[in-house]
C-alpha cells in the first residue's frame, strides 16, 4: 500500500484542468492569489512553498500535500528543510500532522529522486 | 487513478448502514438534523444541498463531497451551479477548495450521466 | 455582554484596509477571487452570499460571519432565508454551528435594523 | 483582561434561545442528537461531556469551551480529569489545543467555585 | 471496495517509522506528549485513547481514526463504548463526524477480530 | 473597538502559567515539541515562527496569531517579511486568513512599537 505520489498528483492535476475548463474565473483568481503569495517580496519563494506545506499538513489536505511538496522540490528544498517544515506542522498541528508529515516526507522522497 | 465515484458512494452507504445498525440513537437524531436542514422554510433544497456542497469542500471531506454532490444531483443542480458553488467555497476556503472542488466536478460529471 | 456587530465590522474593515495598503498585491488577487465568486454565473448573488455564509458559520470564524451575515442583508436575504442557511451550518457543523449560528442570527437583527 | 466566562456563558444562552425560537426545527434536531450522545449506553454521562469539551478544545470554539465545561462541572468533573482531557486535546491538536485548555481550565475554576 | 484497515496502519506506520528516523527530534517531542496524555491521572487509559478517536474523527484524518481504533482496541475497548464515542463526535462535527464515524465502525470490527 | 493585543498576550500567558502548574507533564511534552520545532536544522528560526505564524492564521486562532508574531517581532522579523506570511495563509486559507492576517499585521505593529 505504499502511495503513488506521481500518479496521485497526475489525476489531480487533470482534475483541476476541467475546473478551469468549467470555471475559469474564479480559477483565474485563484491563480492571481497563488502568483502574489508565491512571490514574495522579502523571503524567497522556496521559502514561502515550504510555508504553503506547512499549512497544508496541518489541514490534513493530502492533495495539497503533495502539490506543495512537489512545487518545493522544484524550488530546491532540501530533505533537511522538509523536515524543519514538518516539525513546525507538528508543533501546531499535533498527533494528526504526524501523519500529514510522514506522508510530506514519502512525497519528498519520490518527487526528488 | 481517475476515481470511481459511484464505488466510493456505495462503499461509504454501507458502512452508514452499519452505523446507523449498531447506534440507530444518534443515527435517528442526525437524521432529524438533516431533514430540518433539507427542508427549507423560504430557500429550496437544491439550493440547500448545493450549500451543503460548499461546506463539504471547505471542510476538505472527500466522502461529505461525494455524498452532497449526488444529492444535488438528484434535485436537479446543473453543473453551471455547481461550479458557482465550488466558486464560494475557494473565495472561503483557498487553495484546499480548489483540490476537493474539482473532485466535486469530476463527482458531478459521474453522477450525473 | 451583547456583542456589538456594528463596532467588529468597523474595526475589521479599518484592519483589512491596513494590510491592503501593506499587501496590496495578494488582497487585489483575494479581491479577484471574491468578485468572481460573488458574480455567479446561474445562481443569484444573494445565494452565493449566504452560501458564504454557511461556511463562514461551519468554520467558526466570528469575523466572517459578521462580514457575510452583512453582505447577506445588503444583497436582500430574509431572515428566514438566514435560518435556513443556520440549519445547513448545523447539519455540516454540529455543536460548534450552533453557537456561530446563533451569532449570526443576532448581526442579522443588528443589521437589518 | 480575564474573562468572565459566567457573562460569556449567559450571553450565549440568550442568542441560543433566539435562534430557537426563529428555528425550531433544526434545534429540536440537534436537541436530539445532543441527547442521543449525552445518554451513553456504556460510558456515563460525565465522561462523554469530557469528551465534547475535547473535541471544543481541538475545534477552538471558545462558546463551545464554555459550555461544555460547564456541563462537566454540572455531571461532576474534577480538575484533575479536566487536566487529563485538556492533555489529550494538545495530543491532537497541537499549540492551539494548549490556549483552549489553558480557557477551559479557567472556566473550570470559574465555574466550580 | 472495502478498506483493508490492517494494510492503511502497516503502511502508516512504516511512513512514521521513517519520519522519526529523518526527524528524531521533533518525533521524541511529539512522543513525549503522547504518554502524558497517554498516562491521565485521574481517567484511566481506555477512556482517554477513545477521546482521542472522538477528535480524530472530528478532525476528519482517516490515518488517525485507524490508528486510534487500533489503540482503543488494544485498551479494550468494546464496541457499545466505540458507539458512544462516534455519538459524541456527531454532536460535536455534524454530518463528516457521520462518514469518519462510520470508518471507525468499520475499523473497530476489522481489529477486533 | 482597536484591540489590545499587549493585554491580550499577557491575559493569555497567565491562563498558560496555570496550565503549566496544573498539568505539567502534557505542558512539558508541548514544549519538548516547541524547542524541537524552534531549534530548525536547516532553516534560521525567524523563518520557523513564520511558519507557524502562517499556521496560525490559516487555524483561526486569535491567540495564537498574536503568540507568534510576538515571538516573529523578537526574532526579527520584518514588516514586509509578515505580509509575506500572511500572503501565503491567504492562498492556502481563502477570506478567513483576510480576517485573522489583518489581526496579525496589527499585532504586529502593536509589538514591534
Amino acid at each position: 500500500m505504499t502511495k503513488d505520489y506521481h500518479a496521485i498528483s497526475d489525476a489531480q492535476d487533470a482534475r483541476a484542468t476541467e475546473l478551469f475548463r468549467a470555471a475559469p474565473d474564479i480559477m483565474r483568481g485563484h491563480r492571481n492569489v497563488t502568483q502574489a503569495a508565491q512571490s514574495p517580496a522579502a523571503l524567497d519563494v522556496k521559502t514561502t512553498e515550504m510555508m504553503a506545506l506547512a499549512i497544508a499538513i496541518v489541514q490534513r489536505c493530502e492533495g495539497c500535500v503533495v502539490y506543495h511538496t512537489k512545487q518545493s522540490v522544484t524550488h530546491g528544498a532540501s530533505r533537511e528543510e522538509i523536515c524543519d517544515t514538518i516539525a513546525v506542522a507538528i508543533e501546531m498541528g499535533g498527533g494528526p500532522a504526524t501523519v500529514y508529515g510522514a506522508d510530506a516526507l514519502a512525497a519528498f522522497d519520490a518527487f526528488s529522486k
